[in-house]
């Protein structure tokens, strides 16, 4: 196999990354349409979309051995290989994740989950959220570290806006048990999106500085 | 490097996988001591423990591209070596998400997270998921796949436990909001300590067959 195909291997690779970054933003953003305006066409495009999602992550997962194997990738090529498997694990994971939060919507709908006291911290949770997943998608274009660790201060808000709401849920609540769990879930799974995200972008600072702190 | 040297590589891997496994396990069982049995040291046991399970996940991740870039693996070995860089990261989380079970735990102590009406599904949901932390440990010391599709009729225990308490905790639930949140979050805390742990065996399936699919 000649070098032009590996480097196009390589470059599939990323490309099938950057698609599923893509992917798991317009996922969220869908899911927080469905959440905050009551959308169902939007939360079902986030059902519908997941199947999409988890394809690229099985593409990324069978390219990979044969890579290794047929390539011997060293340095820069073996670390971007080898943290792929993990980008792509994570990118599928929020979109998972995006479609628990369109199915809590869906659930109820046309009822809204989230009555008017709520509105506030919830929209600065899911902006928060897509601001992260838009960032990550840059982040693996440029793979700059240094956007990579702007990152922290997104995820700062969001784990900041996930305690104002546990907050607000305990203490006199009017709407009930069933609605104080669906928000209290809600707030996890935005959570655990964005920390999905981080993940992502401390693999492209790992990728190119080989340091695995951020 | 010698080829001995090479084989002894392998086996401070898998050993590392075998030893984390063990720790996962040992993690939910005192977080369930924790939450069940109202048993500060136990609880307080699994957030100190969580630092080996994080290093011994940090080691796997060095091991990977020295092992790859010296010895360039192929067919088994090279499954081993890109597998064990996802179970780590199953088994690291499992102990991540026993930990969040004993913080909720030790937020209340000494009263108790589980009234005596939720102390049968909380019980069913904790038993369930250490069998399957157990039987993950088996596994992936034998790498039989009959006995990690095994693993499927646990997690569906666990998804059956997780939605009948779900169902309690909507259903007129006298405790209040607070603690209808810390149980559905507890409950959530099991079912994905379980799905890392049904992944896990994913990948020991993948391991000897070559095949993704369980």
């Amino acid at each position: 196999m000649s070098r032009d195909s590996y480097g196009e291997q390589l470059d599939r690779l990323t490309g099938l990354l950057a698609a599923m970054s893509r992917d798991a933003a317009a996922a969220i953003r869908g899911a927080s349409s469905g959440l905050l305006q009551v959308d169902r066409d939007a939360a079902e495009a986030v059902l519908r979309g997941d199947a999409l999602l988890d394809a690229r992550r099985t593409d990324v997962e069978a390219m990979i051995p044969l890579l290794v194997a047929r390539h011997q990738p060293v340095a820069g090529d073996l670390r971007l290989v080898l943290c792929a498997m993990r980008i792509a694990g994570d990118l599928e994971r929020m979109g998972d994740l995006a479609v628990h939060v369109a199915k809590v919507a869906l659930m109820r709908h046309p009822v809204t989950v989230v009555p008017p006291m709520a509105t506030g911290v919830l929209t600065t949770l899911a902006d928060a959220a897509t601001r992260i997943a838009d960032k990550t998608a840059v982040v693996l274009a440029t793979r700059d570290p240094l956007d990579a660790m702007q990152l922290g201060l997104d995820d700062d808000e969001v784990d900041a806006a996930h305690a104002s709401l546990l907050s607000m849920l305990v203490s006199a609540w009017p709407y009930g048990i069933e609605s104080a769990i669906d928000l209290a879930l809600v707030g996890r799974y935005y959570e655990r999106y964005a920390d999905h995200a981080v993940n992502v972008a401390r693999q492209v600072v790992y990728l190119v500085t080989g340091d695995i702190r951020l």
